[in-house]
């Protein structure tokens, strides 16, 4: 039974230079069927959530460049359901939008807001733990963070420190936060993770729209009343003309900091359900299916010879012979061909500013 | 003063898999402008050739499916310089029918015949050298071919050992020939260059027409007379269902073994012109500028990082990015890309068949 009073916000403004040049500016991850599994990132996320909240209850946050490929990837949003940043300001003004947005539909909500580009392989469990986290909320006046069990120190995530001790009654599951940290250095991950006590943030959070919006008032007055200014103005023509002012004048802060790193009332949901955020080429390269020689091969025209381990995305037609690479990413898309080893690739965010640089926008 | 007695063959019936995929079946290596200057080798060997024979007197041998290339290419041919073979036969045939073809025009003529793809880098010293080997064929029935001497034992070329005591008077570059070696294995070829008595065999071949049509009467009798039948039909409109007709059971033989290797009046002009049989990318690499990493790029969008010694050949527009290459050829054409080391180039052909067998003829 779908609760009328669940809501859910899907976050989809990022750029996604991290999978350049499959992913880009014009087409940025969420919108690639990078698992190719015939269905997009975003449309993946979509279709879990309806599972959980009536389908006119989801909302997609993204940038008006992205307003079209939304619609089109997403015909079942009515244009009300997508919600149109004018300025990339990180996730803080973009749940303060949302938040306002439903409270014109129902003041009561309860909200899930999630990111639009990750993947979570054990659906069942995944959408067991999004109903107990918003039975959870809708009962209790709490800031719910997902946190996931860490299989191995990975520097590029944010650890969330959870207290043993304090747990909620009728959900082992859930528990009070002792602190948060940004991206570790190596050392200080290992360490998290042999403790035990340190989970990954997966950036899906749970609240009632009273409790979030209260957290807001308390830690992050200026936006929120950034937005109350607008109250009466959503969901009517002069919505566009606000939020285009107000934008230009709002911070740029994540919910994380501005929000989550403060408020006393953060619980986390301990859990593990085949989440990534495939952040990197070599996530990605780990979730995928390997051929007898460990590659990772998209494209039907693909034809590899002494090669292994290397992770190569082309397009379908394309003739590719490659001969004698190991831990490598070979990828083509939108005439940019990138090889790189896999150990180097947290050197394309260089390459894409050295190719806008040197070669213009339409190729980043 | 140009000669009008001297005539010229080009031959240019390669398929040239080696460069695969810059070079494939409809636009093999001689049409390419693989040097990158401007011009393409077929162009630049009518070119050299325009500066010792008649423009009228230049003739080029191809397949049908080159004839458009070849008028598009070369404009000054006239249709009837443009000879055109129904099949591959090596060039022991394709020398026979352009003999049988210039015999029409001019029994007497002297002639040079030379591939279409080859490299030559001093071409001034290369004009000097056919000068003076035409003037000596027009006097001496001899078969004349020339010698590179070897800069190491490059073991895909054929070796022409000469007699350094039986030297032609007027002109002491060249000698009586000993031996012809096909494709030595390494350790000959190595005694081969250090011996100082051996050269690499270039494939251009001058002569007078009766000195080769006797040559060819004695050591490949069977070739000879199928052309003659031929003889009152060449330049008219039965030629072409005459040739479609005899090549069919024409020997697919090389001049070399049926003629060179064989007859007795063989001798070799000794010379150094910068030659190159542009065989593979090595050659080519060597050839070619090399930026400061000694990369050689072709392609105006390519950025390389910690790459090295690599051989880049990419559609002018294409943005290419390579990150840890250390020798590698890389290279994309026709919707097709190659990525090999430099060391296994020998497999490309193996990869073309393999292609052709997997995805079609479309792409080779």
């Amino acid at each position: 039974m779908i609760n009328p009073n669940y809501y859910c916000v899907i976050m989809a403004g990022g750029i996604g230079a991290r999978f350049w040049p499959m992913s880009n500016s014009t087409t940025p991850k969420q919108f690639l069927d990078i698992l190719g599994e015939g269905r997009t990132l975003i449309q993946k996320t979509f279709d879990r959530f309806t599972r959980v909240c009536p389908k006119e209850n989801i909302y997609v946050v993204t940038s008006k460049n992205y307003r079209d490929i939304t619609k089109a990837q997403l015909p079942d949003l009515a244009d009300e359901q997508i919600i149109l940043e004018p300025y990339r300001r990180n996730t803080a003004p973009c749940i303060a939008y949302a938040n306002h947005k439903i409270k014109t539909k129902n003041p009561n909500a309860t909200v899930v807001v999630a990111p639009s580009d990750h993947v979570i392989l054990k659906e069942d469990v995944f959408i067991d733990v999004i109903e107990k986290g918003m039975a959870s909320v809708s009962e209790n006046d709490w800031l719910l963070t997902i946190g996931i069990r860490p299989s191995f120190p990975n520097t590029g995530y944010g650890y969330i420190q959870y207290d043993e001790d304090r747990v909620y009654a009728q959900n082992n599951s859930i528990y009070a936060v002792k602190t948060f940290t940004e991206k570790p250095e190596l050392e200080m991950a290992k360490s998290f993770v042999e403790s035990g006590e340190f989970l990954w943030n997966a950036g899906i959070f749970m609240w009632s729209l009273p409790t979030i919006q209260d957290a807001y008032m308390q830690h992050i007055p200026e936006v929120e009343m950034l937005f109350q200014q607008g109250d009466g103005l959503y969901n009517t023509p002069e919505e566009t003309e606000f939020v285009d002012k107000i934008y230009q004048v709002c911070k740029n802060i994540s919910v994380d900091y501005a929000v989550m790193e403060k408020a006393q009332n953060v619980k986390v949901y301990a859990a593990e359900f085949g989440w990534s955020d495939l952040g990197t080429w070599g996530s990605l390269y780990e979730l995928r299916k390997k051929d007898d020689n460990r590659n990772v091969i998209t494209g039907n025209h693909v034809k590899t010879y002494d090669t292994n381990k290397c992770i190569i995305n082309v397009p379908k037609n394309k003739v590719v012979v490659v001969q004698g690479l190991e831990d490598y990413i070979v990828v083509e898309n939108n005439d940019v061909l990138l090889i790189c080893p896999k150990s180097e690739e947290q050197q394309i965010r260089q390459f894409v500013t050295d190719v806008q640089v040197d070669f213009g926008n339409k190729y980043v």
